[in-house]
């Protein structure tokens, strides 16, 4: 008798006090927080249109209860944010970011009060949301099996579309209804070098999507940081769109957490004009900010440079016709070139000189580095060492021509997708870069990667390029 | 008609020519090759008793024809060698490598004549042999599956065993017939931190058996370079040792190698009396020889330090007694010191005392630096940065007092089996310890391996041990 006093007690007070509202600074978006028998879930609005119908939140957990039902209402905190700041490059000297914002922490009672926060930013164009764990007593190391994130559309609407993917994003766009999504067309685009088909009905992120009354939804992420990348499942009846988080090298783990910790933002950029999306500054006003101080050498630039004719095969990345070479033990010097090496002195110097006269301020060099005779499809983990120039590019030489002629070079950093190879390597490279005056970087990760099982988009891979950003920034590089 | 003379001519050859054997130096060991059917085999016998029964070699591939069988011969070499050779240190001054070689080179003629060689040296107190794979135009890179070397065994030895396991070669030994191994009872081994059992009839090397008429048998390995580590499965009723390979993170797949590439030795020890087993130089004669050129740096040491009475518990390895920090983010010097702290400097002053005053040259420290509040069992790959010391350890300070002491700091790095997280810091590390006089280390791998998916004796770990031993000679650690 007392137990079902005490669960009608809490029926009631949920009743009351849920779905909770916000609109947006504008009014024209409303997002609807509803927590309903314990599962949390939301909505949203557009000038009164649904945008996204009610949609399930939560997340699953590898090895312990999962964040996904059993839920009370711990607190709801709400602000408003209206300010200004300065990005160090892009389009716009000043970025206005304003947003209501509404955090609701929750706690599962079975769990020894295990608690999330749900936090909502709902800007003029558009939704933000994330998961945040904070520091307590019963969570501290948990491993994400899945994201349960739902977004559940209103109808068969037009999306252009890429196949979902673990390891690439360099599919074209596809336009079709979503009924008609068939990603496993995807495969046919030969050109990656690496791809890691997912089903039929996964398509990545950002996906574009057109209402048939003409409004623009835009599904992406921000601040993807220690968490592996977003793709989304499309139920092609119900038009129910669902997380599919690019999995670790571990089976059934997505990604290794502790807490204090947070998702990305999943956002919801929401418009009648397809432009208004693309000028839309919600994910960079939800990425973190910037945390280096002294950013005087952020640059950015226009450059040329020895790699399309690669492409068109004018000319090779690699000195020789060999095809089996190891960075130790293979005697470089002796390789008999192929005479068709891009990277050379001399065409390095045709393009610096074609720079200065043109007002290019750098000159990109790919190829210039020893390892390119089999660095590819090998999974092999020590292909290049970045320092190593082949025979006939001489550093010291095009260091000083491009100094006179006041123009930079850009190096180029293959990884041939042997994230472990790059690391260990890195500081080597970057003190290379700054002592033959390099001071921009290209990267590349071409290959399958190593750590073997790991994906381009996982968890790992994220840290590791922010891994490479934070090193290259220490260099100002 | 033609194709069946051919065949018998072949056969008729290779009955003529297997199969051969050759003698140890001493003439006590005798070892046979064979070739049956395109299938090589070996046996050993040690005062005309056999040793070891016709037994199998091969390596099976992932994805590619093995090489297991279809084998015909292409030459074989022979070769003595008798020679002399200082070790940078050990228990002698001076070691003798003699031995007579045997390498037979056998081609797949279906395979597009691929080839491998198998070699052999007789040792007076052992075999060694292993697989060459070399340079060749059908084969570049391939995935080994699995090692298929036998040891057929002549009864049921006695065993001295520890259990297989890819992660720990902490057990203990047990003493038991082969027909009565259970390796499950390695599970009861509770204070190891990982283990990765393999099945109840698997065993490590070194392998030690004692026949009925009392002969020593030691199986193990030399020069285990890029290439996983070698566990025994035992046919618990025909007493064949077949070679297990410790698996990568990838399914099937045990090593990735290139051609020119060969397999570590498998060893076999053999004498009438156990302490020549264990006075053997058979193992460090088939290691490659040192690459140091300068080896004055290198020295054997007594030493004394903090960390037996972590293990008694007298004191703890941690500052604090909190368990949820991070690397970046806890703020270190607010916690709360438990008072139980092992490495503070006034301990660390007393061990070095106690050095000085008793003839120890070193003292080792563990627990010096952030990150042993949760350091444990998280599998998290950023738990030490291995450059700052807690609040109550003065690295500047203690450095005076051990020079002026005549001693020795030892430094530690517990890796905690995060491999990546040391790769990335690895130079920084010894930099740190350079400049303040450590000039010896002790490392640890406590814990799952980082990269995930990864075992300690598979060959990624493997290589990532030697990239530490090459990274430390380079900073003469």
């Amino acid at each position: 008798m007392k137990k079902l006093f005490i669960i009608s007690l809490l029926m009631i007070l949920s009743f009351e006090i849920f779905p909770q509202s916000i609109s947006s600074p504008n009014g024209k978006l409303i997002l609807t927080f509803n927590l309903n028998n314990g599962e949390p879930s939301y909505q949203l609005s557009y000038n009164e249109k649904e945008i996204v119908q009610p949609s399930k939140l939560g997340i699953e957990l590898k090895d312990q209860n999962s964040f996904l039902n059993g839920f009370t209402i711990s607190k709801i905190d709400t602000a408003t944010v209206d300010e200004i700041w300065d990005p160090v490059w892009g389009e716009v000297k000043t970025i206005r970011n304003n947003y209501k914002e509404f955090a609701v922490t929750l706690i599962q009672n079975s769990e020894k009060q295990r608690r999330i926060v749900i936090r909502f930013r709902l800007f003029n164009d558009g939704l933000g949301f994330r998961y945040e764990f904070p520091e307590q007593n019963d969570l501290k190391y948990f491993t994400v099996a899945e994201e349960k994130t739902e977004f559940n559309l209103t109808g068969n609407h037009k999306a252009f579309w890429m196949p979902g993917d673990y390891d690439t994003n360099e599919y074209t766009y596809t336009t079709s209804k979503l009924s008609e999504i068939d990603a496993s067309k995807g495969k046919n685009f030969n050109e990656i070098s690496s791809k890691s088909f997912i089903a039929k009905n996964a398509v990545q992120t950002p996906l574009m999507l057109k209402t048939n009354d003409g409004i623009y939804i835009n599904i992406h992420e921000a601040a993807l940081v220690n968490y592996p990348a977003m793709n989304l499942i499309v139920d092609q009846k119900d038009f129910v769109l669902s997380s599919h988080l690019v999995p670790s090298a571990i089976s059934g783990a997505k990604a290794f957490l502790q807490t204090p910790e947070k998702t990305p933002w999943r956002t919801v950029i929401v418009s009648d004009k397809a432009e208004e999306i693309l000028a839309s500054k919600l994910i960079l006003n939800l990425n973190e900010p910037s945390k280096i101080e002294d950013v005087s050498w952020i640059k950015p630039q226009k450059y040329v440079g020895i790699w399309w004719e690669m492409h068109v095969d004018k000319s090779s990345w690699n000195y020789a016709d060999v095809n089996n070479v190891k960075l130790k033990g293979t005697d470089w010097e002796s390789l008999k070139p192929n005479g068709r090496h891009g990277a050379t002195t001399e065409n390095t110097k045709r393009y610096i000189d074609f720079a200065a006269k043109h007002g290019f301020s750098g000159v990109l060099v790919e190829g210039w580095n020893i390892g390119w005779e089999d660095w590819f499809g090998n999974w092999k983990e020590n292909v290049f060492d970045f320092v190593t120039p082949y025979p006939d590019f001489d550093v010291e030489e095009l260091q000083k021509y491009a100094e006179e002629k006041g123009v930079k070079l850009i190096m180029h950093h293959e990884t041939s997708a042997s994230a472990t190879n790059y690391e260990r390597r890195m500081d080597e490279a970057y003190k290379f870069m700054k002592k033959h005056g390099y001071d921009a970087v290209k990267t590349g990760y071409v290959g399958r990667i190593i750590p073997r099982g790991e994906y381009h988009d996982g968890q790992w891979m994220i840290n590791h390029y922010n891994h490479v950003a934070e090193k290259t920034a220490e260099y100002k590089i």
